[in-house]
């Protein structure tokens, strides 16, 4: 998923606010929903980020097109943990690892078997 | 309402990003409310920004604390008219004229009395 | 210019938050800029907006893909009108009219042959 | 720190957008300067988000008011080590361990004797 750095996203140091990569990683998920005519929110039923390690490599800046790439690492029952990596020009700049939990309503719950299949189309990209 | 202009506030200009004013006023909106215990959202009725009309005076940077004084300057029955005026050190910077409805659901409603009472408060600050 | 509503376009009303309206339509107009190859800044010169009025027509939601159009309605010396109107399938739901003015460092200065030209491409559009 | 949650803060699932925790963290970090007279960004230095690791326990939601608690647990040359928690109601709902580098322009370079002392009082609160 290609991103572009708009003045939003940019803060007074010149460069991309910190929290923004993960705003970019947020919008590759759920455009994998969306590509697929899906949405991240079915019924009561979603996902929710439960812990993320990230890295910040370099600095992305206003008008960089920046590439989002999502692996899928590990599928539970009720969680999935991604590595999404964001690349400018082939070079990666940030990468996050991130645990996924499943809610139904505000309680932990199984993963469905459609959803469970869709994720596992992403996990040797 | 005291703000305080953080990075995330900023851009790559130096500046706040112009539509984070608008947020800093909807803040303000929404502490005139919590102030007093109560909620923007009662049940399923709430206030929705309809129109805007505002002028950007001077630009704030990291650090400045703002002011943001909140005047209501017409009533009708299911709509408010808002002036909202951001100040640095007494300086005007900022100022909107802003028009919200009030929806039940997403119909527009009557404002209930309690509700019109509490913004009569705010008609001479 | 297409844009996706993703979940931090959002708010807990369950429709875009609405400053980010005015977002999308900073995000076009650097567009207009990077899709020939420019930026937005030139040096030391660049647009502020200095005035904005807004009308909220109809709310999108998470998902939804929007189309922003830009046309420029005026242009002086040292400052531009736009009009920014985003529809959701066809049906408008936000319109803007934008006054932009031209910076040199900190000082309104004039815009540029070159930039003059390139906004008059958009005058008919 | 106290930081109430507004409507910008969330998102369509009701509750706060999962980087914005990060926002208020970054809040709590340039709020420690701003309450001595100092600024984050001294001259051409400044610090920058190298890694995060977060973990998301509960979920907060419009008008909760949090608590951020900043700690600092590692001081070196170039870098700082912090554990940044979020509190609602003495509750623990995020936790993130961050580590800071020091920049001079956009190197890595040696924290200043000053700011290092400034980061010091901070280490058993």
């Amino acid at each position: 998923m290609q991103i572009r750095v708009y003045y939003e996203d940019t803060d007074t140091s010149g460069f991309v606010y910190h929290s923004n990569y993960l705003k970019f990683c947020e919008r590759a998920r759920s455009e994998l929903f969306f590509q697929k005519g899906l949405s991240p929110i079915n019924g009561d039923s979603h996902f929710v980020v439960k812990k993320i390690e990230a890295e910040f490599i370099k600095s992305a800046k206003l008008s960089d097109i920046l590439i989002v790439k999502t692996l899928v690492s590990e599928i539970r029952g009720a969680s999935l943990k991604l590595i999404q990596n964001i690349y400018r020009n082939n070079e990666l700049i940030f990468e996050a690892k991130i645990l996924l939990a499943h809610l139904k309503g505000e309680k932990v719950s199984k993963i469905t078997h459609e959803t469970l299949e869709f994720f596992t189309n992403f996990k040797n990209r």
